[in-house]
């Protein structure tokens, strides 16, 4: 996962971040595309376009499926449960071997979803909690384990922070994705710094990771330079292996051949393109992938949030006035310059950030339509369409303050506390 | 610790090994002298003089410092013991801060020994017994806990070896290890596969060294290439942290002021270079070094052992026979052609192995002494040189099958369990 103050915000919580803070903005040259200088890695997301990065060009140089119609249908097909707002609306555009993972679950084979974060600040904002609504929403329509991976060692490795701060982060970032609503049943949340100590398969198999990815390949993924310190370099292999299910014996017992979905944002697509290709020589699965977009900062898609700068992002900690002031002050506009413009021209909903948060926040697929059309005809005005934002965020803050709350350390440990879940993994039969 | 087939044998559990076996070969070109082309790094030991290497040149080379008579006899002074014959013979050469630790000693205040050995196969050889018979010997000079690492890790990353066999040579090693007579309740041994996922501090202070050391310095001193796969980048802070008493909590408790001295071949000095350049920043002490130089192969110092050359070694596990067939037939003569000419002119005790290994093997100075003015003015001639060492070695072989015949799983795991030992540290005075 990520690191250093925010970036360009992202709804993933592999969350892309700015290398500002320790000169590693210029990293990942590779996944630079000159004619539009977009830039994104695990560490840097960065667009010139008011309209954010262009995807369709990420997905050609990533080398990632695009995210199709056939697919969402067979995805529907298959589950027999209508899709998360998020994939429909394909803000999770691009995916690697989700068709495989649709026909193991047809095949009544099991699976199991990983996704994680680097704990980075206290407060978590809107775009941190997204990743982990829709995967909730996934665990919630085929039934299986989630592992959710705390970088705290990667927050310590590229941030000026402590070991100490950085697992007590780990912590209490776990308290806000355990509000979300995961089932302790069948989630298992982990720090890098406590698993370490407490499952030997965790270490064997980065071992096998590293032993399996050379510095030349890892400098051409990640774009080290020789400046970089060796616990970066060594980094990637911490965040494969929770991508193969023998780091996980106390769940999956003695299977090895359990495929893995991991939903992340696209700049991780880096840490998993690596494990994918060294995963076959290690007799592993190659994980899956659901690639997301990025939820652009208040101030708009090309605009840096600064970690200095509350008034970038919502945060989950906001009260409701703060919320109305910040989206009423801060939400770029896609409107016009003046009341009679706009009536005449209407808004541009690409770059109104308002609209996009709408599309990240607001379920009901009619009313958004709605407010599209009407804003985009004139006919709805920008403070109307920042009140209907604010009416909406200021629930889901509300909400999740009042869940959050609830947990106790005792829910913590829970969830952190090694161990098997409720589901059983016999021994594959031999034959058939 | 090393890896890979032995190549010239060393006297160090820090063993030096070749590094043919992998293209490793010219690493570490910055400790080549060009002047004799010797090579030493912790892979690859390398000589053209059946002399050895030359280890005045390799002091100045690492900057390092010799060992003097002055620090000899300050040694016998604050100790008020006669001293190993390794040290006595200089056969450790050179030290850092050794004269530090001394004082510490002298002064009544606390430090620890820590040494190690990369396990590479089931049959140890003489090589690989000396340092920690010297280790036993400062052990009970000293009185001090002593840390043995057995880096199974290291093993699996240069080597062609599972993690499950070199975690299970650990094992076998830990025997021949016991079986040197260390005491458990004053020696903790572990092997880092294990370790790993036992000991939060063991990974937290791996984590702090690794953020301290850039790839180009890790280039600079271990000879790193691109091809090199990025484990090999990442591990020496995992040969580093046992330097520092704050790795093991449970026999120092929160201290973190306890010095460490580290008897290792000379080889191994780049290990702890990096180390010792980053303890201050980290806040911890520097380990103090003493160095030893190489055993010769039978076949002579300039030789390359080879792990396919049972031959080139004494094994731990050889029958008498062995052993005298080997020193006959491959224990390379500083003796003369004929018997009239060595009768004449003498043998040549600086390249004669049998003689070198005495001066390993045998402890009584007197008898080394005449043995040498015999051999080298004729009147030894080399068979009888031969079997003096056939003698010592015959027994000291057998001895140590006996003892670890009798080191059972139990004993193993006394020592290998993380627990206190017998030395109490409580927190220093605030003033003092």
């Amino acid at each position: 996962m990520s690191a250093m103050g925010d970036n360009i915000d992202n709804l993933t919580a592999r969350v892309a971040d700015s290398g500002i803070t320790n000169g590693t903005v210029g990293q990942g040259e590779e996944a630079v595309d000159s004619t539009n200088a977009d830039i994104v890695t695990p560490w840097t997301v960065q667009t010139s376009s008011a309209a954010g990065v262009d995807y369709t060009k990420l997905i050609r140089l990533f080398g990632s499926q695009p995210i199709e119609d056939d697919l969402l249908r067979k995805f529907e097909q298959v589950t027999g449960k209508s899709m998360p707002p998020l994939l429909r609306r394909k803000i999770f555009f691009s995916h690697r071997d989700l068709d495989q993972i649709l026909n193991t679950y047809a095949n009544g084979k099991p699976f199991y979803l990983y996704t994680g974060r680097g704990p980075s600040s206290d407060a978590m904002h809107l775009g941190h909690l997204i990743p982990f609504l829709f995967t909730k929403q996934l665990q919630e329509i085929f039934d299986v384990p989630l592992i959710i991976q705390l970088t705290d060692d990667e927050k310590f490795l590229w941030k000026d922070l402590t070991l100490e701060k950085a697992n007590e982060l780990a912590y209490e970032n776990a308290k806000d994705i355990i509000a979300v609503g995961f089932d302790p049943e069948k989630t298992f949340i982990f720090s890098d710094l406590d698993f370490m100590a407490q499952e030997p398969s965790f270490y064997w198999n980065i071992l096998r990771v590293q032993k399996s990815v050379t510095y030349s390949q890892a400098k051409g993924v990640f774009g080290f330079t020789e400046s970089d310190h060796i616990g970066k370099v060594g980094f990637p292999a911490v965040q494969a292996v929770p991508s193969f299910c023998s780091t996980f014996p106390f769940i999956f017992g003695d299977r090895k051949d359990i495929p893995c979905l991991v939903p992340c944002g696209i700049d991780q697509d880096p840490y998993f393109r690596v494990t994918r290709d060294v995963a076959p020589k290690l007799g592993f699965r190659k994980p899956a992938l659901l690639h997301s977009g990025f939820i652009p900062s208040l101030q708009g898609a090309q605009t840096k949030m600064s970690a200095s700068d509350p008034n970038s992002s919502v945060y989950l900690t906001d009260t409701n006035k703060q919320i109305r002031d910040k989206i009423n002050k801060y939400a770029f506009s896609g409107g016009q310059q003046t009341l009679e413009e706009h009536r005449e021209k209407g808004g541009n909903c690409d770059v109104d950030v308002s609209y996009q948060y709408l599309r990240f926040f607001l379920d009901d697929d009619e009313r958004l339509e709605q407010i599209k059309q009407d804003y985009s005809s004139g006919k709805m005005l920008t403070g109307e369409l920042k009140k209907e934002l604010i009416t909406v965020l200021q629930k889901l803050v509300e909400d999740h303050k009042e869940r959050r709350a609830a947990v106790t350390p005792e829910t913590v440990k829970l969830f952190m506390t090694r161990r098997k879940l409720k589901f059983d993994y016999p021994a594959p039969a031999k034959t058939k």
